[in-house]
């Protein structure tokens, strides 16, 4: 087999079979394909596409390029759960000790923040003490224990992947369906929970910015999960605005252990109730969406789900003591408040120009050797729809410094549209992908 | 500049500007562009394509990355010729004399053979004592001298050509009319000459096998000729069967030699002459057609033409006896007939494989290591259009062994076609394109 020969059949529109795709990413993977040859390979998938069954055998290549989790020692369905990126998403806080609560069981790797969108990890830090670096035995442990637990990526989880998506980043072939679909599922699939809910974010704070690219990529990830024998299911939810009001890692904290409460913003809320109850449809667990909707409430009105995250902060080695009374979290050194200047209503937050901001308080990375301040962020006291005149107080900025909340104040002004006519009502949950198609909602 | 957005903008099928196609020929060049980005760009235009003027821009970045050889010190209008690459094309050899027994100056650089394509470089080589790699000084003094020489390719020319081209072969990207034609087009701009004559073959035995893709190729080459101030102008010649009788360095040379003494098959003495007018006409020599072809006649029956090729080779080391007496070429240590099985006339002769029998006698390379056997070769006895019957000669196959001659006659009666009734009479010239246009003939 040639490298030269897979360039040649993908750039006259053919599908490449499962050994030319084994070829290819085995060889890769190794270093005996240079990159000229996958770049030029890459280039001629963004023209011409991948089939379906390309695709899930692509994603199973690059899953299988380095370890494999094997969770089959854990009792019970273990469910994933992947958010495309967001502003303010802190649901993974949320639905993981809901879900764990009800009878899940979730084993998740999650990633680190970078640029405009926080990471599940970095989060959690923000604890003290919590340390999110654990062996196997270890994290099966928790698992075990208290039916959660969420580390940072460990091993070698598909080298494949990084290799490739380095190579995409150069090469201007990242926005390819079938190249981003196989990238996300390849890491899920090596993670090795039995299910997958994706939360596939749109608008303008989201990777993809319209409801139908949306729909195509949880689609095409739809199909990778199902056709490598991963349950799995996608939500589209809205990223025009930031989820929640909280943004900033030990503030999202915050506002996740108040949606544990029973307190915390409608939007939030909606979207977890919506993801947990996907989780658990996905798990087998409850006879109906009712009947999983009433294991939820219950789960958190009864402090059951709140208690799991405390339990796993704690075997993770975190002071709990934050959890119990997020008061404890260390104030940032300045906080200052954004003011109205017009009168209206909020009809929109940029969502992306918001974690722009909150990487200027210090929230966030803007290369991957960046260190975090995990107080500096940003609240957003008014949500679109909400009417403001001038002088009422918009937004806290949280920051160690005057000229970080001066960057920051100006982002945010220009990222917020005020108009005459309040908005129409928003809508936070989009549509859903099954393996049966889509249902817009 | 960054490359990754020069590969962004060919993508989205936009044209590069002239700062930015210098970035990347010169950062390529240097080595600051590696190749990953290089062959992603090459897929990009594989498939987007590239103005005539980015072409031209491309071609001339490519022609200034290495050395520019500076003609003007020799008096009158330089003139070049270029062969796409066929099989018994030995034309270089017969029209490079006669337009220098008409006046014009011919101050060329050949290539050597590969593949089933012979070279002039090897063919000239094939008399003993001649040296093709000359200095500058000494090469201008002989086109002073006769009017005429042809060396191998020396210097650093266009090394930007060199190093994409040994991508786009590892990249599944040769096949792009603006890259096949700024490759061949930067080489000639490099050579210097002030005109230039392309002959583009067509047919099995050509690189364009169609009539289309010769005349796209042609327009593609004259456009980037004329767009740097260069007379150019192209003549689409038939490569279906190969051109005249003898393929095979000495036996070409001995051939070329035969129609500068008035003998020669036909097919060949067509295209010379309607090479040479044009090259005259290029240069700016003669008042008509006509004309030109009255001057080329008379070089050829007065000797003129043959003295330039024996001064020419004299100047170049040559022991001009050889061409003086073709007789003393030495003979293969075999020389086999090939005898026809069936009656009927020849219908083609396959080019290509023809060129692969030669390669197989010896007379030509599978590799850029390998050396060639001056001696070996083919003669064709009967061509298309002739009467055969069982047991006539079709052909004489000279070579060094008698499996290498096995070898030659299975490809070479392959390359048969023998049908009962006659082919319609052949066509040698096609087309002619210029600035113009193109005129079918």
């Amino acid at each position: 087999m040639r490298m030269y020969d897979l360039i040649m059949k993908k750039r006259m529109g053919q599908a490449l079979s499962h050994p030319e795709i084994r070829f290819f990413i085995d060889g890769f993977t190794r270093g005996d394909i240079p990159d000229y040859q996958a770049s030029a390979l890459l280039m001629a998938i963004w023209f011409k596409g991948m089939t379906r069954e390309e695709t899930a055998l692509l994603t199973d290549a690059m899953a299988r390029s380095g370890d494999m989790a094997d969770l089959s020692d854990i009792p019970g369905t273990k469910v994933d759960k992947h958010s495309t990126g967001g502003v303010g998403d802190k649901t993974s806080l949320i639905i993981g000790p809901i879900v764990a609560a009800c009878g899940g069981v979730v084993a998740k790797m999650s990633g680190r923040g970078l640029g405009h969108t926080g990471g599940t990890i970095d989060k959690l830090e923000a604890i003290p003490g919590l340390r999110t670096a654990l062996g196997k035995e270890e994290f099966a442990g928790i698992v075990r224990q208290t039916g959660l637990a969420i580390i940072g990526q460990s091993g070698d989880i598909a080298p494949a992947d990084k290799k490739l998506y380095a190579l995409r980043d150069v090469t201007a072939t990242v926005d390819s369906l079938p190249l981003i679909a196989s990238s996300i599922m390849s890491k899920k699939l090596a993670a090795g929970s039995d299910a997958i809910l994706l939360d596939v974010k749109t608008g303008s704070g989201a990777f993809m910015k319209t409801l139908d690219d949306s729909i195509a990529l949880a689609s095409e990830m739809v199909s990778i999960g199902e056709s490598n024998g991963r349950r799995t299911m996608a939500l589209i939810t809205d990223m025009g605005s930031p989820l929640g009001r909280n943004i900033g890692n030990a503030l999202e904290l915050v506002e996740a252990v108040d949606i544990l409460m029973g307190k915390g913003p409608e939007d939030l809320l909606g979207v977890c109730l919506e993801l947990a109850a996907g989780m658990l449809l996905l798990c087998g667990i409850g006879k109906s969406d009712c009947d999983r909707r009433e294991m939820i409430g219950a789960a958190i009105s009864g402090g059951a789900a709140l208690k799991r995250l405390i339990a796993m902060a704690g075997a993770q080695g975190a002071d709990t003591s934050y959890l119990r009374d997020t008061g404890k979290f260390p104030a940032a050194k300045i906080i200052s408040e954004v003011k109205a200047e017009n009168s209206g209503y909020i009809f929109s937050i940029d969502a992306e120009a918001v974690g722009r901001a909150a990487v200027a308080l210090g929230a966030g990375r803007a290369s991957k050797e960046d260190s975090i301040d995990f107080s500096a962020g940003i609240v957003l006291l008014k949500k679109p729809g909400e009417k403001i005149k001038p002088g009422d107080s918009l937004a806290l900025l949280h920051s160690s410094s005057d000229s970080r909340i001066k960057e920051a104040q100006g982002i945010l002004l220009k990222a917020l549209t005020v108009t005459e006519a309040a908005p129409p009502p928003a809508k936070h949950i989009l549509a859903r992908v099954t393996k049966d198609g889509v249902e817009k909602l």
